[in-house]
């Protein structure tokens, strides 16, 4: 698999508020997948979760992840990224407004829960187009 | 996690040619994801590999896979099962030639590769709708 950085094309196909998938591994060694929205900022990916998420508790147990992002318009076009979380950040919902923003146009409504953030480091990706590679 | 059976809205749903994530765990025990199409078959889940693939030796070693399914029309709905590869088919083109036929209407259109089909049990699955749990 390529390793970073991304060719410009997918790194712009990554900017846009795509549907995704993270799989991380829980407790147990089993893998662990879940939709989540996600922000693609200067090369490295933030998700963020509300605290007490049992996907927080697997990360904290391993940091490797892998998150297939779709096409929002066409599922057909998808780019995967694997790494590893290199920080988590509790700070307030500040990560969460600016993802919400990005994709709905307004703030997070719920302001009751704390959320945390995780920041992964991209170690290498694989990209589809259709039938066949893409930009690779 | 609810186990199986499903609720009926949740059946229906997983019955769309819907795009979905598959999760598996590489033979160096990191999580691996990838966009793929699924059938949803009396309970289980058939997906189907081009021989070769990556994914087949990583369930060859570790057959626990987690498969997130979006809506087609609305990622904001989403199933995720979780489970294991029961039982890997070679026998042609047959199943890929019904998943196809599926998502796209038509048969397969490359004829001259192996493919392997992986049928997996579910063993627990989770659900969302937009915010908040569905159908649980």
């Amino acid at each position: 698999m390529p390793k970073p950085p991304l060719p410009a094309e997918l790194d712009e196909f990554l900017s846009q508020p795509n549907p995704s998938v993270i799989a991380t591994i829980d407790t147990d060694g089993n893998p662990h997948s879940t939709a989540t929205w996600y922000l693609w900022e200067n090369g490295r990916v933030l998700v963020n979760m509300e605290e007490g998420r049992k996907r927080l508790e697997y990360i904290r147990n391993d940091p490797r992840v892998s998150i297939t992002v779709l096409g929002q318009d066409d599922w057909y076009h998808h780019v995967t990224l694997r790494g590893r979380v290199v920080e988590l950040d509790e700070e307030g919902l500040d990560d969460i407004d600016r993802i919400c923003v990005h994709y709905m146009g307004s703030p997070y409504s719920q302001r009751d829960r704390g959320r945390v953030s995780a920041w992964i480091e991209v170690e290498s990706w694989h990209s589809w187009a259709v039938y066949q590679p893409w930009a690779a």
